[in-house]
């Protein structure tokens, strides 16, 4: 981060206080583990739900995006649209809201996500991000659908350099409203991700919006994880403003949308089960929004590539 | 509710207050009436707008709902489309925004509704929600084009168990512009009324979004009227989640759009003309979003049903 | 203003301070000029970004708007919509965000826009609105890519009657992202300046909203200067809502489009160039958005004109 970069657990702090404080409005529960660390069920045994999840999002962010939903006539089923915005999109997306804390205890496993990583750092990522946060309070969000066991909340908040009781744990099912929103919100997240595989240079990356209909929730894990991820394969839409040489931004364009995967072209479920359920026999450069634009600042083309697949929403949402 | 309930009184206050102060900015009168409550004049001697509308909407929803307003490209000719979310429908919309306050003094008439209504709680409705609200202030919403006889908000202080002075009246003509915002922003709870209307259990909404595209105001109060239900009954689209039997869900899309009524394809003003202005004699089956979409969150399905006509509303709007 | 007018300026403060204090979030920086004024960089040795010219944008329009993101199907390659509302659009468009003031100084120039316009309340416009501010603190917008002399600083604040250190300078250069969003956030102040130009009495326009897709910057100004215009003018939608005679609102709408000019088929690149370079030999009456319905508030009816053209939007954004 060439610019001074602002604490994503001090921007998320007051989010999380306040989804804390609007628990009963939002239908959410709030407990301490063992250890002291505050619990927020999202949606295991409480109902959540669709706000829930878009401040949860906000919160994933670290603080530095925005959430809305909105009606939108793309995709005339799939109506409720969720746009992405933010002030810094590497630093809000990869630096916070990217999934890459692996968790795991026992037959526990999750992948963390959420301003708590950048506490933690121990990924590759942070060091080419540049970029380590340091703050007395963490938040960390959890695709999980049991409460994780104590002794795991507990490493957490050591790993964050944090006491236990300031560290807050976001729990949001895959299967529930409001885990379908904070995933879909990720759609700018999941173009950056591909963009740093491509090694595409994320600090030539200087904005971005994203876009995803929102799929209704499955009660099913894998119709779950496959709605929520065919939302963005075949629904999302990303722009991105880049630095550098035009041929760069074409190249990047045309290397994002998941059409260019072999596994396009059949939903998330369809896959999964073609590859026996077998997670990393898919192909990892699947994960990416549908439709691309990227404009290359220094001479204001932009190119887009890969197009919006409704057939293949119908058949996953339905 | 099954989930601790919010008080809608409490969590609409600070926007109340909101309104109140910024009531040069949103071109509103604030006064006191002769026993102390405070009148929010919302179009009636003063223009108002669609901002005050869209704030008072907000208010209507006891604080637990957004009310936004962004263009849309589903119909050409009306691209404002206003959107609805709520961290709680059936609270939001039933236990607060929906206008089943009947009060009457001499030839006043009108329909309060907001959070005030759950401090009231004498509609059977609430005893069906199972919550009825307390606090220390009030705040209703009437659709009306003259000030309330002082008696009648004595009476309303009173039967919510507050001081004259703690309650807010905030009136918004039909034909106004923040009418016409806060009327088409009832979209769900419209939605949500004929949900009940049908005995589908409450309990078993656990969310919904719903949007209407905005309709021009109209000067006559039957072409405002109209307007504003045709924005729902012809352009109105609404999700709602529920839990329980795939067959329920279904059942429940089937039955709720406009289309379902014997008085659909005609617009409002027509339908009312033809029943020679007698409103009771309207199918109340009628009033409900043009669209429908139910997904079961037992099974993740979803049924959509119903089906916008844009010719009647250019016909209603124009 | 015929209701108690609010001041742009005191309205304008706390989002003023509250993008200073996001600085860093927002990627701005923000220096002291010699005189002492706060002068924010938003795009010319900083990156800024999208979320910095939104907030920008709210600034403009005097802490009376909202401008907000989202994805819309309008124009299928440039799915970012930008939507202005205000609580009283005369007043936060041409009383505040119109660029109006003129600003010279050797061979520095820039228009400035925003509530210290206001303050200064010099030009003609004020007369007309019967407006005029005051306040202890001024804010103005340049769109300019460098620094302004330091005297020319002073003079803006002794014009507008503040001290040096209370006058906050925000630098917006047109080929930057926070440039481009709240260049199209005038989409509504266009239509309103045209609406004036027009000889539409100003006291007569009650409400408006607006939209406009978001151009991707070019970094040639002129070629930046043409797609902030071309989304107006070719991509532009604004309703506006009037009192007074039907025919007069339909006259209004008629008159309003950007295909009422000799100008309009073209990109704004190509009339420019084909003036060779001379802004003012170009038509005026240019200026204002593709398409405008305009309601009568007195009789309910709306008139739609103009319409919007994709393929120059694509020729001049691509």
């Amino acid at each position: 981060m060439s610019h001074a970069s602002p604490s994503v657990s001090a921007l998320a702090g007051p989010l999380v206080d306040a989804l804390v404080a609007d628990a009963d409005v939002l239908r959410l529960s709030v407990t301490r583990s063992a250890c002291g660390a505050r619990i927020v069920d999202a949606g295991i045994a409480v109902p959540g739900g669709i706000e829930a999840g878009r401040r949860i999002g906000e919160i994933c962010l670290g603080g530095l995006g925005k959430v809305g939903i909105a009606a939108s006539a793309r995709f005339p089923r799939w109506s409720n649209m969720v746009t992405v915005t933010t002030a810094n999109p590497v630093l809000a997306c990869l630096g916070s809201q990217y999934a890459g804390w692996s968790l795991a205890e026992g037959d526990f496993f999750a992948l963390g996500s959420g301003p708590a990583r950048a506490l933690w750092a121990k990924e590759t990522l942070f060091g080419e991000l540049g970029y380590r946060d340091t703050a007395s309070r963490a938040a960390l969000v959890l695709e999980v659908d049991k409460l994780p066991p104590d002794t795991l909340v507990a490493h957490v908040a050591s790993e964050c350099g944090v006491a236990p009781e300031n560290l807050t744990m976001i729990l949001t099912p895959t299967s529930s409203l409001a885990g379908t929103v904070q995933i879909v919100a990720r759609v700018l997240e999941v173009a950056l991700h591909k963009t740093h595989a491509l090694h595409f240079p994320l600090d030539r990356v200087v904005d971005g919006i994203g876009a995803s209909p929102l799929p209704p929730p499955a009660p099913d894990f894998v119709a779950a994880m496959g709605r929520t991820n065919d939302a963005t394969l075949y629904g999302g839409d990303v722009q991105l403003f880049v630095t550098g040489p035009e041929s760069d931004a074409r190249e990047l364009a045309e290397g994002l949308p998941s059409s260019t995967s072999r596994d396009h072209g059949r939903t998330f479920a369809e896959i999964f089960t073609g590859y026996k359920g077998d997670f990393y026999a898919m192909d990892p450069m699947l994960f990416s929004p549908a439709r691309v634009t990227v404009t290359a600042l220094e001479t204001g083309r932009s190119f887009t590539f890969g197009a919006f697949h409704e057939d293949i929403l119908d058949r996953s949402f339905a």
